[in-house]
This record gives C-alpha cells, sequence and structure tokens, in this order.
C-alpha cells in the first residue's frame, strides 16, 4: 500500500538501469542528471548493477576542467531475458540480449479449440526450447522468462484466474510451465505487459502519467501513473475493457451489457463492420486476424466501407479514451496492440478527432495520443521485462547473507 | 512526475501527524509501528511537529521492561484551519482546531442568478469573517483557508478553469479572495477535498487504494492511490461524471452526450423521477435539495415512485461505479457529498447489488463500498486539511534559512 523505501530502492534502480539501456554509454553523473537522484545514489545502484555484470565499465570521457568521468554501458551479452505473449490466437516468444535486442523468435499459431491449458503450455515449452536453441545461449545466462496471459491474474501464486476469451478459471499455468521450463518464471497480463514495455522503451519512458491502450482481441488499459505500474489491490486495475459505454449494449462475455471490448475489440470491430455491411467482402467470419489486415487494405485503398468501419470504431474508440483522459489526466495515452498496429495512422487519426470530442477541454489540452513506436511485439518484450525486473528485484537478497531463489523456479538451470 | 525525496518527506511528515491525530496519546514508537517508519525517521518528524506546535509532549508510558516511553499528542489549540465549500447552491465555511473540530460555522444559501464571481466572493469573505469572530481566535492563529470550489481548478494560479454549471471560465477565485481574505490561501474542487477528507480521517485512512465518489450536483471521483491523491498532469483528473454511459444519451453541459452525470447528478436523479412519474409530488421543480429531501423521505415511508427512482438511479450508479473498480481495482469505494448522505443506506444497498451485477469478479471481491462516516461536511474538512498539508509543506522552507511566505498570502495576517 505504502511505499517502502526497498521499493523507492528498487525503484531507483529500474529508473537508472532504464536511462543505461536508453542512453550507452553514459556516465554517473549523467544519470544522476537524467533520473534526479543524487551522485552517491546513483554510484551506489550502478555499482550494484556492474556487479551483476548487467553493465559494464567502457571508458572514460573528458569532463571540461575536471577528472575525467567513467562510462559504463548496458552489457548486452551480460544475460538473456524471454518474453512470452500467450495471446487468444497465438503464442509468442522472443529472448533477447540485456539491451533487449531480439536474438531469437519462435512463433506458434492457436486454432479455435486448442485452447486447452496443457495444450498452451506446450506451444509455450516448445517455442522457448527453440528459441534458446536457435540463439546458443546457455542455460545459465537466461536470467527469467516473463510470460503473458490474456485475463486476470494473480502474480504472486502464478494462478489465470479468468481468461474470459477461452473461459479459463483458476488455472495453475506457472505451476504447469513449471514442468517443462526451469528458468524463474514470472507472469502478468498483456495490459501490464505492453505497459511496462512503454515504460522503460516506448512512448511513456521519462514522461508524466500515461495510459497504454491495448487493441486486441481483448482490450484494456495498462496504468502508468507517478512513475510506475498501477496494479490495484489485487493486480486487476486497467479493464477499461469492460468499463460500459453503452448502457444496455452489446452482451459481454463477462456478462455486463455494452463493454467497450464489445464494440472496439477485434470480434467487436467484426460486428461494427456486419452492421454496416453484412455482405461485405472485408468481413471473414471465424477469422479476425483475416479480416482486421482486410481492413487495413481496404483503407489504404480508400474502400468506402473500410473508411466507415474504422470511423465507427473509432467512434466507440474516442468515447472511450476519453473516459480514461478525463478520469487519468494523463500526458500520453499510448495505443498498442496487434489491432493498433494494423490499422495504424488512419485509426489514429479518427481517434484524435472523436476523443476531441468527447473529453474535457482541460485534461484533453493535456494529453497526446500515439501509436506505439515499438518496433517488435510490445507484450513480448513487456513481458520480458518483467523477468529483467525480477532479477533487479533480487539484487538486495542476492548481497545479502541468505541468498533466496526465485518462488517458481523448481530445479537449477542446465549449466 | 516522479516522486523526489522532498515529496517522500513531506508524504512522511503527513503520515505521522495523520497517525498522531487519529490516535494521540501515542509514543514514537507505536508511531513507528503504524506507519512502517523507521523509528530515527519518526523521531526527527515528531521534532518538526513539536517545533512547529502542532503537537505536545503529553507525559510517559511504561514500557515492557524498558526505559518509560515519551508520549506526544496533537496541540488542538496550536492553530486553526479554515475550510471553504463553495457549492452550487450554498457557500459553507468551518473553522476546526488542529484535531479537526469544528469550533465554528457559517453557512449562506445562494439563489439561483447569484452565482457571478464577486457575488460568491462577497458570501465567501462574510463567512470566513463570521467563523473567525465566532471561534474568537486570534487571526495569526489561522493557518490557513483551503477553498473547494466545483469544476477544473488550477491550484497552482487559483484559477477557477471551468465550472459547468455557472458557466465560470478562467475566474482568478483565489486573487479576488486575496483581496478580502488575509491568511494564506489554498484551493482545489470537491473531488479531492472530499478524497482527502477521507485519506486522513475517513473510510480511507490506513487502507490500500481507495476511490471516494462524490454525488452531489456535479458528480466525479477522487482517486487515492498508492496511498496519496492522484492528479493528473493538470490536476484534472477523476472527472467520472464525465465519462460515457450512455452512448448519445442525455446531453451534458459539458458538450457530450449520456456523461455518468446527466443520470445521477441531482439534476440527473430529477430527470430519472420525472421519466418515472412527471406528476409526482416528490418533484420540486427548480430545487435539487427539496427534491431530493423529498425522495429521502418517501423512501424512509416505503413510498413506491420514491423507491422505483433511487433504484433506477442506483442502476446508473452502479454501472459507473463498476466501471472505476474495474479500471482501478481500489481496497474501498466511499460514496460522499449531500446526495448520498441524504438517500443514505437505502442507496448504498441498491448500488452494492447494482455494483454487483456490472463489476468483474476479481476486482469486485477485492473491494468494499460504504457510505462516508465523516460526520461533519467532509469538503470543508478537506478544504482546512489542504490548509493543513499547505503548512505542513512548508515546513522544510521554514527551519531552511530563507523563510518563504504562501504565493496567495498577500499581506500579514492580522495580529
Ligand atoms: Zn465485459
Ligand atoms: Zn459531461
Amino acid at each position: 500500500m505504502k511505499r517502502t523505501s526497498r521499493d523507492i530502492r528498487t525503484a531507483n534502480r529500474y529508473e537508472v538501469l532504464r536511462q543505461i539501456i536508453a542512453a550507452s554509454p553514459t556516465s554517473r553523473q549523467e544519470l544522476a542528471a537524467a533520473t534526479g537522484l543524487s551522485l552517491a545514489t546513483v554510484a551506489t545502484l550502478v555499482g550494484e548493477l556492474l556487479d551483476l555484470r548487467m553493465i559494464t565499465e567502457v571508458g572514460f570521457e573528458d569532463s571540461a576542467g575536471g577528472r575525467p568521468r567513467g562510462l559504463v554501458a548496458v552489457n548486452a551479452s551480460g544475460g538473456a531475458l524471454i518474453g512470452v505473449d500467450i495471446a487468444e490466437t497465438y503464442v509468442r516468444v522472443e529472448l533477447f540480449d540485456l539491451a533487449l535486442n531480439v536474438l531469437a523468435r519462435a512463433d506458434e499459431d492457436m486454432r479455435p479449440g486448442e485452447s486447452h491449458p496443457e495444450q498452451v503450455v506446450g506451444h509455450v515449452a516448445a517455442a522457448v526450447g527453440s528459441v534458446v536453441a536457435q540463439a546458443g545461449v546457455e542455460g545459465a545466462r537466461v536470467l527469467g522468462v516473463g510470460v503473458s496471459v490474456p485475463g486476470q491474474v494473480d502474480r504472486d501464486t502464478g494462478v489465470a484466474e479468468y481468461a474470459p476469451n477461452w473461459d479459463w478459471h483458476d488455472v495453475p499455468l506457472l505451476d504447469l510451465l513449471a514442468e517443462h521450463i526451469a528458468y524463474p518464471l514470472y507472469m502478468d497480463n498483456p495490459l501490464r505487459a505492453s505497459a511496462v514495455a512503454e515504460l522503460w522503451f516506448g512512448a511513456a519512458r521519462g514522461r508524466g502519467d500515461a495510459v497504454v491502450v491495448n487493441l486486441g482481441t481483448g482490450v484494456g488499459a495498462g496504468l502508468l501513473l507517478g512513475g510506475g505500474l498501477h496494479r490495484g489491490v489485487s493486480n486487476s486495475a486497467g479493464e477499461w475493457g469492460h468499463t460500459t459505454l453503452v448502457l444496455d449494449g452489446r452482451l459481454c462475455h463477462c456478462g455486463n451489457h455494452g463493454c467497450v471490448e464489445t464494440y472496439v475489440g477485434a470480434p467487436g470491430i467484426m460486428v461494427n463492420l456486419r452492421e454496416l455491411a453484412a455482405e461485405s467482402a472485408l468481413l471473414h467470419p471465424d477469422d479476425q486476424t483475416a479480416t482486421i489486415d482486410a481492413l487495413a487494405r481496404g483503407v489504404a485503398a480508400h474502400d468506402p466501407v473500410a473508411l466507415k468501419a474504422v470511423r465507427d470504431t473509432a467512434r466507440y474508440l474516442g468515447a472511450g479514451i476519453a473516459d480514461l483522459v478525463n478520469l487519468f489526466n494523463p500526458e500520453v495515452v499510448v495505443l498498442s496492440s496487434w489491432v493498433a498496429a494494423a490499422l495504424g495512422e488512419s485509426l489514429l487519426h479518427e481517434v484524435r478527432e472523436a476523443v476531441a470530442r468527447h473529453a474535457l477541454r482541460r485534461p484533453l489540452a493535456a494529453t497526446e495520443i500515439v501509436l506505439s513506436a515499438i518496433p517488435t511485439d510490445p507484450v513480448c518484450l513487456g513481458a520480458a521485462t518483467f523477468a529483467l525486473e525480477g532479477a533487479l528485484q533480487t539484487v538486495g537478497q542476492r548481497t545479502a547473507a541468505k541468498r533466496t531463489t526465485p518462488a517458481r523456479s523448481r530445479t537449477a538451470p542446465p549449466s
């Protein structure tokens, strides 16, 4: 509830590494200026990161009239991180170095009906094995695996409590994965994964309060408030997709009517298209990705039905995003995930106009709306970042007398 | 954007005084246990509060086997705080001692058409003069005056940017007030005032994330996240009243359609009643307070129209509050302000049932919904708390070499 001095120390450690990754090589003096921390605090945190081999000393620069300053840079090969994006229609796994470059990727499609937990675990285990083999990294260098799974998750117990699109209830996903994967495992959902990716590497880095709007099969909002992720008291904040936009409107799988998701999630966009032109060739029944791709091509070709379908969707989105602007008064709203990536600039343009029609003047004036600029899968990147944060969080324990191992590491990593 | 060490020191100072006010007398050891701060930090902060005469030493208690422990208590007569609640239909001013007991109160009615800024300033100045005279406190002991004004406010410049119910735009309210009032002035809006009152003295004290739902002429949500008030990047967060509940629904004075406020603000409740029974004797056209009071009496007398009108209102409220539960995942939602106070338990019961129909299971299970238990006007109390926070914020400056005066104190207080 309240931030302890250890929380603050961990947050500062994140902040310093984030800055080093963004601007390597850099000096302790530059880091102090960029983070607002004292030089002494920065020096201590840099020392910890050097001990962990996450960063290295890379030489000196002259300072005007003073002693040469030591420079540090991220030690890209000091470890590997794995991010797992379990989505409704696919599993994607990426392996990153410590500069968060993608070294290997594996994709597995999931057809409708393949969503049993054991099947999903099989896909994930195969893909994780594949990326480690592709990259040729030693197992001991994998610092952790972050797993993103849709819906409501209990990150402490590793249980997927409710994944509405699969009707999963209380699936002990990390326990199941731990039978196949020996690295430390961390779990959260795609809202929070893509938000953390924007905080570390994207449009929210170094900015004030930000909201990351995830537009995929499901939709939601990652909340970056006061420099960190707002999780709520039971890690389920951000369920914007299940806020009411149209009282008594379309039935949602959550049981409520008129949820935002039923109008702007990929299946909702298909309904928008069907209501506009039931016989449209753009519509690929039972195939969300094909329909969204067809819409994107249609917009590029100035197809009037595609343009109208995107405008109708943007009208719903604009009202829903204006709610976020009015409630959170953020500095930036980032549109992320595969639907936002596919519909891109044309969607962004329509959304900006629609938000301006619905939001209050004062918070609207303070808010910028942008597309995610993260070039790779932001959910994989964010999931890998959870593993990075996990590794940084254990620094205190590691340097203390008693070494603790992460709760989910059932066996020692192969070496 | 990021919390500096000075912000953290100020927040800790609030936390310690809050705890002393809640549980006087108390020891430094108890304060350390209750706040999670180190004993050394508590001792420093207690020393500052003693220097300010906000608290006093009041004796010793035995500790099992150890030295007697010094006890401190709030110094109720160490200063006075004034809270001003400028509402759409009245101005209320209360004067508090440092234990936040009400020592004097002045109310001024505002009839429709009396809402010109100069008229409002006249009412406030008269009422402030009245409470100081009633309480017989010396001007020098008034630490500050907190002013709550509806709508969007710039608390740094003291400008009421937009008060929708009066059509105020960019009114320099604190400059106007400073011509009549010589004490340090602080300004914010009723959402944030009642939220801060709950944080210091009400249902949110010592709890995790909380949302304070204000139900009056206008409606909004005060957001208590991570132990403090979430303001957003331009102090306009919490505008829940202007989030869309019914796309293309009732026209709102903000220009949007279907805002929450148009269904659950006092004028919206009058529309609900009129839609149900246009000729109802409960309806007092052009008189919100009389209508809400009649509804409350009707519910107590089991009048079917009154019961149905409250149920209809609770249905809208339940969907809107479920949005807050799904987005913020709070530990507690507090219903505050005069409409909530008037409709009380019957409204609370209906709202709880309606929220349960709309919210997701996991955040719903973590959330308690309660009525504000603050016995006096929570907006006056919260406004006075802004003045208290202002006085505590200047501690650093006061003990430093250069004494700074609050920006809005134009002349020295009379002595
Ligand atoms: Zn829903
Ligand atoms: Zn409105």
